[in-house]
């Protein structure tokens, strides 16, 4: 079961202006499975977007990209995202662009909009022709569903292997306005980001402008879902769309030096970190949730390259997952993380606030109760200072259990 | 159970005139076990090593590192490998390095030789003081067991969570002499070489001089330990050294370019390879063995690349370990293998001689039913065309099992 995540609350997740949300059943797997998620946006929004850097990325991705860029150089808006669960569309050559140019093009129809003001999405099983005709059929009654309280149901229609749907709003005040985020996501296995996490859609009735917009997404990518890891495995989908409606009333934000930016920036960090460690916190087959700082590292990335070396380490993650304190594994997970004139000797190693390895050697002070006591909780943070300079970086990962290749071994059928 | 490796037959591994071993037991995790390795060589013998890139790498290699440069410089040969199972000695800081002294300098005293003159060599659990005492009290028992055909042995005291013992042995004629190499190795968990595996011993009879047989074993290192992966963890004592006593005979190999280097470079590279391979077969909780072969790639680095991203996909091996042809996993591993100009329209991926994917999707031709027929195997081929380049790469892994998570879970206990 998922580690520490509250139900979602359907109450709890506040609309955003300008944003409507429609879902309905195509039978791609099952028949009656709610599996089409339809989102449209009203005229004027501004839309960035993250993506997989994946080369076999799937041809929505790439159709994506596309999109975007053409609503980049036309300011022509994006009016709706199209969202099906239960294949990936991705391996699918040629074929797949076709499949998946057909559905915009049907999503464009159905809302009196132009093909490539759709951005589509997909998710689920890869190197399997995509049921476009089954998703295009289904397209009516997404659109009769639409409604601004849908929130939840949609992070319920994108889920795949998750257990449980992943969503999460906030507000705040700019300029005296009262300003909502709120976001859902998808994702629990191939997690381990690079650039973007499986699904993630985060949308603000804010008024921003477009390449302060780009920067936020690009920052909150960074330090949330691209800082979590379940298996290794990056996604051929991975993608993370941030959402400006811009219909909340406060003055534009313009200055990325402001204190309205700062405070917008915020709100879009803490819904993406939920939404990014909700990922993690129903990671496949995961009983445990381990938070990894790392500090006094000579850049971010170093700090993050040795976050992800133990966060992906399947020993590490074994021994996590029978609560063993056997932390010479996080040692040589730290050892190969390639900081190539890394002095183990100035490193420190704790559980939690337990002191276990000082000089390139166990703490002499360590005792394996202390460690043991650590293990044994479900939340358990892994905290090393570098001490060889000023940057910091946390990396979210979870445990590795027989879960985890139970639910793999047997995710086809 | 390790996958299709044939009992071991001590009458099938051969002496190598110059080399003796002793085993002892010095009791360091069970009393009565076979932990104790000695390694008695020839005055004159050539012997070069290569070790784990891991930055926390133990105080053993780094003193083999040490011993091997003074050797190296002053001329005076290696005389003893001293090895101990059921600690790593990693982990351990100035202490570890002054226990790793002490072995080297109690064996030197046995044997009658210099403490520079020893390699010791430690495998087993991280970050936990080496109990050098007990090994030092077991080095006389070793000594007396000095025998030329202890091979066998010396293949079983050093292993850990291996299941069968791993040692292999060939012969070649070079010059009208009968030259012989044998080898044994350790390894099962914690394997992804960087520069070499965990254990790995090889020693010839033949005379070669000491820059070709450096030469000699990094290439086979790269082509066998360093093409092999069983969960993506580099360990922090890997090492694999090679012996050259000089005592067949042959003329001293002193041409790289002569027929006599190229029959005991592939000599060495069959032993080694048989090895490398045998730890995948014997990986932790495999039930497939998996040749990776990646060829018209642009460079050997990008097809090793390719070869180790599928080979360490916790997607891919469980899929494996289900015998579920869940192909697209691949796929997914091809793209985020970091080859960043990557045309995947022009990859060709077979399973066996069953073409599944081309043209940057499924193969139209491809059935479920032949895939699944190849996946029931216990040994299979992933055949990747990049049709880029000239070069080409083999990479050998092995499956996910539950296993896997409970040998690991439970590997202290």
């Amino acid at each position: 079961m998922p580690v520490n995540i509250a139900p979602l609350d359907p109450a709890a997740l506040l609309p955003i202006a300008g944003v409507e949300i429609g879902i309905a059943s195509a039978g791609i797997k099952k028949v009656g499975r709610k599996d089409t998620t339809l989102f449209r946006i009203a005229p004027g929004a501004r839309v960035a977007g993250v993506f997989t850097l994946n080369r076999f990325c799937a041809a929505p991705v790439r159709l994506c990209q596309n999109n975007l860029q053409e609503y980049l150089s036309t300011g022509q808006s994006i009016r709706a995202l199209v969202i099906n669960t239960g294949n990936a569309n991705a391996g699918t050559g040629v074929d797949g662009m076709q499949r998946a140019q057909a559905i915009c093009a049907a999503t464009a129809e159905q809302l009196g909009i132009a093909s490539n003001q759709v951005l589509p999405f997909s998710t689920g099983v890869i190197l399997e022709p995509l049921p476009a005709d089954k998703i295009i059929g289904a397209l009516p009654a997404a659109k009769a569903d639409f409604s601004a309280t849908n929130w939840a149901e949609a992070a319920s229609s994108i889920m795949t292997t998750d257990i449980v749907p992943k969503a999460s709003s906030t507000q705040i005040q700019i300029g005296g306005k009262t300003v909502t985020v709120t976001g859902i996501a998808k994702g629990s296995g191939m997690i381990h980001p690079n650039m973007a996490t499986m699904l993630g859609y985060v949308a603000t009735d804010a008024a921003i402008s477009q390449p302060l917009l780009q920067q936020m997404l690009k920052y909150a990518a960074d330090h949330s879902f691209n800082s979590i890891t379940v298996d290794g495995d990056t996604s051929t989908n991975d993608s993370f769309i941030l959402i400006a409606t811009g219909l909340a009333g406060n003055d534009e934000i313009v200055d990325a030096n402001s204190a309205d930016f700062a405070a917008l920036q915020g709100a879009v960090l803490q819904v993406s970190q939920f939404l990014a460690q909700a990922i993690v916190r129903d990671g496949e087959g995961a009983t445990k949730f381990i938070t990894i700082n790392v500090e006094g590292g000579a850049s971010y990335d170093e700090c993050k390259a040795v976050g992800y070396a133990i966060g992906r380490s399947p020993l590490v993650k074994t021994a996590f997952f029978a609560s063993d304190p056997n932390l010479g594994r996080i040692l040589a997970a730290i050892g190969y993380a390639g900081i190539n004139d890394l002095d183990v000797d100035n490193i420190e190693v704790r559980l939690d606030d337990v002191l276990v390895a000082i000089n390139g050697g166990r703490n002499p002070e360590y005792r394996e109760e202390q460690g043991q006591a650590v293990m044994n909780k479900a939340e358990i943070a892994i905290n090393i200072k570098l001490n060889r300079g000023e940057h910091k970086a946390t990396v979210w990962s979870c445990d590795f259990s027989y879960d985890y290749v139970k639910i793999n071994a047997e995710y086809r059928s």
